[in-house]
């Protein structure tokens, strides 16, 4: 009991997988990061025997009854009259109470936010929270993108301060100074978009005192190059590229698929290939950058995918404990009250 | 000269590859439908010495000079300021005019789109012109989608309509009778998405005497799934969708390439492939389906990428050809004439 790294919040009832996978995952984050201490909430009995299996969990992982699960079809508004019964929901009222540091769960997105809202509430001066993840690219690291969905429509200040938050996630997970941000448009001149959009261009342009280099508008065929570190946009725009670029990976693994089983010569060529198709997928592979995460509240609360892995789960655990460890709360606190700071009057 | 089949106008000066790409797609696409005639606009000069080097154009490509040309970084407001004298704005012209069925341009999208709406005028009771393009899927067919970036925020109304326009491009593109048409958001739910969404939805289900199915809303990753034939969106978040899969396919591709030749091994494994990896390549060939449209006003402008190859301008040939053919634009306003004939009062 003598770790000194953050403790985490796990909801481990939920995921397509089960406690089984949880309780796996947890166990080979431990190894992979000795200081770290987990809260397990969910069915005790199940629990207990689940850590049982795993010997280097003994003494880091305390079990806490849980008397329901969150379903993944539940409505937010049902999930969240159960945030006392429910792991989901005392896994996030750890992180209230400050018993953990920061909050996982792989159950539903929408009943997570719902009650992650409500519990931790937003930090001062942040309007909206939003959902930010770490997406592939070409370059030497992820690319901080967000809200990927937790806001349909957003004003010019919710963009601004989505913009402040992705910074911050950025200089804590690629240990970035000044995190280069873009907005996402639909053309990279001063006049594309929506009014929201340049607005938002205007107020970053008019803040530089914050811990970030706004570098204008970026169109989304941009996303993977590496050039950028954080690009922000609406919900709703945000969704859809993610969700686009998900849906073209799986159409063009299909189209592999096809293609290197249409003749026999292919069949060889891929055997042949295989190191290189397995360097591929693990490039591509959702759980190789699991954990997307709330900004904005009083906590951190990070969201597996609900299909994941157990290495995917101790993934999404490392984006917990690196936030945890980052202090990510009061970084975004710290970046907005510069931003209402007196600044010098801007020249014209 | 005893073509019965659509006569056609190109801007012959449009495009990265110049007049002598333009005309060797013509002549591509003369070879392969004998039916087709042509109006070439550009340098004379230049012209006619290009259709020189293609004996099969003899007698069905008629040369119109054009002293100018649109540059690739024009602006709209510039462009038709020289509808009169530039190969694009003659080419549209053509159309308006009577000599000719549809046009073609590879060109400045932002002017030949300005150009054609001011020209050409919206189809009466369409607000606005849409953007469409087909976008390959895994099913029978390739999916229409719009809008791609025409209109940056569009209400229920503009919504509506580019549902009766997409689904009377797939009518002729596919063949079909009732084409399914689903309007893309970030859930299927119906409270799903923005308002505009919900009431183009409401709308959509009120008129089921239109030629289409309609089938509620689609996300973002079952884009190429092929299971629907029609995807309508905002121009801002359907841009988003058509540049996220372009940046998608470029950066798998890149990723590929890495893997391949990451070892002696992969680069046997390659060569044995080349032929599923061409298989692969010519299903995201962009050239494959070049040729989006711009629907919903009085006459047909199709418009080839820029840099696109003879192959891909003779495809985008193909696609003007078959609207022309399909009568596209009496399509559109018989279908809008529908929606405002007297239903019976819907069910509550």
């Amino acid at each position: 009991m003598a770790q000194a790294g953050p403790r985490l919040a796990i909801d481990a009832m939920g995921g397509d997988g089960g406690s089984a996978l949880t309780v796996a995952g947890v166990a080979r984050a431990a190894a992979h990061d000795p200081a770290l201490a987990f809260l397990l909430f969910g069915d005790e009995a199940q629990l207990r025997a689940e850590v049982a299996r795993h010997p280097g969990l003994v003494g880091r992982a305390e079990v806490r009854h849980a008397p329901e699960v969150v379903g993944g079809d539940d409505k937010p508004t049902l999930a969240i009259r159960r945030a006392k019964t429910t792991s989901m929901g005392l896994a996030i009222a750890a992180v209230k109470d400050g018993a953990a540091d920061a909050a996982l769960s792989a159950g539903n997105t929408g009943a997570l936010m719902a009650m992650a809202k409500l519990a931790l509430r937003t930090i001062e001066g942040i309007d909206r929270p939003a959902l930010a993840a770490l997406l592939p690219t070409l370059g030497h690291h992820d690319l901080v993108m967000l809200d990927l969905g937790a806001n349909t429509e957003c004003d010019a200040r919710n963009l601004f301060e989505f913009a402040v938050m992705g910074a911050a996630y950025a200089r804590i997970v690629h240990d970035l100074a000044e995190p280069r941000v873009q907005l996402l448009n639909i053309g990279t001149e001063e006049l594309k978009g929506t009014g929201e959009l340049r607005d938002a261009a205007a107020m970053l342009r008019a803040a530089p005192h914050l811990p970030l280099r706004f570098d204008g508008f970026v169109e989304a065929n941009r996303l993977g190059s590496g050039e950028v570190d954080v690009i922000v946009s609406d919900g709703f725009s945000g969704n859809i590229a993610l969700k686009t670029a998900e849906g073209t990976a799986r159409f063009i693994g299909d189209l592999i698929r096809r293609s290197f089983t249409s003749s026999f010569r292919s069949k060889m060529g891929f055997l042949l290939s295989r190191p290189a198709i397995t360097l591929l997928r693990q490039g591509l592979d959702p759980n190789q950058r699991n954990g997307a995460v709330f900004l904005g509240l009083n906590g951190t609360v990070v969201k597996s995918h609900g299909s994941t892995t157990a290495d995917g789960f101790a993934k999404a655990i490392g984006v917990a404990a690196k936030l945890a460890r980052g202090r990510l709360v009061s970084r975004i606190a710290e970046d907005l009250a510069r931003t209402r700071a007196p600044t010098a009057p801007q020249a014209a």
